[in-house]
């Protein structure tokens, strides 16, 4: 029996409500140009001081030691799904990701324009990292091919050089066990696809098909003169949130591509905001309809991924300082974490542990202090594996049976 | 390969000494009401603070995070076996609580008194929740159905609405892959059982018989009218603690739930008795005579699940004061612990890590001061999985190999 299975089997409903308050990327390092601190040390934080002193606070590993996540495994931990057993395929994580409705028979591919010589030999898998208008315009290009053999195509622009394809069929089955048409490197051609079983194999035909055509269109765009697919993927089957932990969850989140995660769990999605206040007052004016909530805050990534740390400290202020609004309705169980961690001094996603803090009326407490990574270190939760986070959390609002007699 | 058998195949024998003291439900959260401090934290323990300071701390997880235990698995795990794959069936823990000797033969089943109306449907479950008294006559009403079928039946009453019912045979396999009577909510007749195999279709035949039987004889005991049965199962066929562990194992426990459990491993019981003082008397007077003790000490759940905080200090206080009888004979390994936590303020067990103390010479040391929930987050022993607990007694005990060259 797993962890997922002991969970499933002993969930009971009630009237708690509990808010995942997710800042994105939010673990982090001690940074040399600023104290030695982490943006959320070197943050001011009155807020969350208050509450951490009143909560359990600890460590989340999102996935394993040493391993760092992208976006969909980090957060399908995070809302109790084994992120390895559990996964979202490429194509779909992308097309989710530019707001791209998907329907059950419907494979999508990540997508990217490339450069080949006068050979057919790839000498530039990104084009030169194409600008988005120029992309934008060959995408168009490229739409003009809606239709090969009865599949509908759709295409998508994303950023720079890349794109999302989506073949869709009312009437044949397409397989998603289709390999990638991009060889992963430079000095080879644009590989053919074929297919693992039947209904696989009619997709990798329409996709050579297309990749022909399209390339015929692309002759003359240097250094965009062709294209490359990989990841093709169907919408997973993934038990819903609903189905898995009998409550109603929501969704607060101004990005497409957490949105979208959140809508292939099951989750219903709530309006949007510019602002975090705005976000907690959403949070606020739907709170007697929902059990659950998925509070997403962009920010803290975005500044981590461009090295900002100012700006990531900001991130966390502004955080801080909408937290009343969310404080004036406190639900049962309050989580705040991150999926993953974004150091400043990295550029990108890391498998440092992410700081977690519960706050509920049985979660106990520590000595810490503040939220920060190096309180957390010493918090009563311990450092844990994410895919248990969501069973805590469970655990504190009384949604959970006991195990055997 | 798994943790249980690299231990098995790891095992060596020695003259060493082993004792598990276990304060049932020992784990706690502060508490508004006292401080904010845990019963742990709260009782005056001297002999506990003494041994704490040259000790290794920790904590232990009983199941898994977030994972509440019953007295079942969450003993399991102490002794070295997986809870999840490891289970003792509903009806055996119900019958060894009860003090009831099963044979390998004997199926047993949690039983109720329930009341159904004039339609046969079941109204409650538990039959208003029928005091003891009158449920101990309506059990040896019931027990004038002594056999059915040249299979036997012996009921013994339980708490309120409780019974067990024992089904043996001397000459039939009886097969425990039957379903309960009990269909588990109001609003539906009592269940006809069913096997899931030939031996347990002949046990379903006679259950059938016996709930037709034993419900016309309760026909006009309103509200009392009917009984459920549920959890069939036989002893489990679980590997000594003997035969794992190459060791002579002892359990010292007033109650029969705990005595009960240590019976199906294997342990040898010894005599019980009244005061804490008097249990550790008995420890030093079979102290040459087995190798590992069991000492299990109830006040600390029940007190725990009473909501009675202060009792549960007082509980702990005496075990605290009861310890020179235990350290006057110290065995090479002690371990102090419980087996889950059962906060005061929750009146219920919990899925809160469990302080755990490891002494013995070559136990290493942290710098906890004292034996408390606080202290151990800190604890040198980290926060792990009780069932890695045994491991680490035998490994401090000198009784494992290395593993590998």
């Amino acid at each position: 029996m797993t962890y997922e299975q002991i969970i499933l089997s002993h969930i009971k409903t009630n009237n708690s409500k509990i808010v995942l308050l997710i800042l994105d990327g939010l673990g982090d390092i001690p940074h040399p140009d600023f104290d030695y601190k982490t943006p959320l040390e070197y943050a001011d934080t009155p807020n969350l001081d208050r509450i951490a002193k009143k909560s359990m606070l600890g460590r989340c590993i999102p996935i394993l030691p040493g391993i760092t996540p992208g976006s969909g495994p980090a957060h399908l931990a995070v809302f109790g799904y084994d992120p390895i057993e559990t996964q979202i395929g490429r194509g779909v994580l992308e097309a989710v990701g530019l707001n791209m409705r998907l329907k059950a028979n419907d494979i999508a591919a990540r997508s990217n324009f490339a450069t080949v010589n006068e050979k057919g030999i790839i000498t530039d898998r990104r084009a030169g990292r194409l600008s988005g208008d120029k992309a934008d315009i060959l995408c168009e290009l490229l739409s003009s091919i809606d239709e090969i053999d009865g599949v509908k195509i759709k295409i998508k622009p994303g950023k720079e050089h890349r794109f999302v394809t989506v073949f869709s069929s009312d009437t044949r089955e397409l397989g998603a066990l289709c390999s990638d048409t991009d060889p992963l490197h430079e000095g080879a051609p644009v590989q053919k696809a074929a297919g693992n079983n039947p209904s696989s194999q009619y997709l990798a035909d329409i996709v050579n098909k297309f990749t022909d055509k399209g390339m015929k269109l692309l002759k003359d765009k240097f250094p965009a003169n062709a294209f490359l697919m990989r990841g093709f993927s169907a919408k997973p089957r993934i038990i819903s949130m609903q189905s898995k932990y009998k409550l109603e969850a929501a969704a607060i989140a101004a990005y497409p591509m957490y949105r979208g995660i959140a809508s292939l769990l099951g989750f219903s999605i709530l309006p949007s905001a510019d602002s975090i206040e705005e976000l907690f007052e959403i949070y606020r004016e739907n709170y007697n309809k929902y059990d659950y909530f998925y509070i997403h805050i962009k920010g803290t990534d975005k500044t981590g991924e461009d090295g900002d740390f100012s700006g990531k400290v900001q991130c966390i202020e502004k955080v801080d300082s909408a937290l009343p609004v969310l404080f004036d309705c406190m639900p049962d169980v309050l989580c705040i974490t991150g999926d993953h961690s974004s150091p400043a001094l990295m550029h990108s996603h890391s498998w440092h542990p992410v700081p977690v803090l519960i706050h509920g009326k049985f979660c106990g407490y520590d000595r810490c202090q503040r939220f920060t990574e190096q309180d957390c270190i010493s918090g009563g939760l311990g450092t844990f594996e994410s895919k248990y986070l969501m069973g805590q959390l469970l655990a504190n609002a009384g949604r959970l049976q006991k195990f055997g007699a």
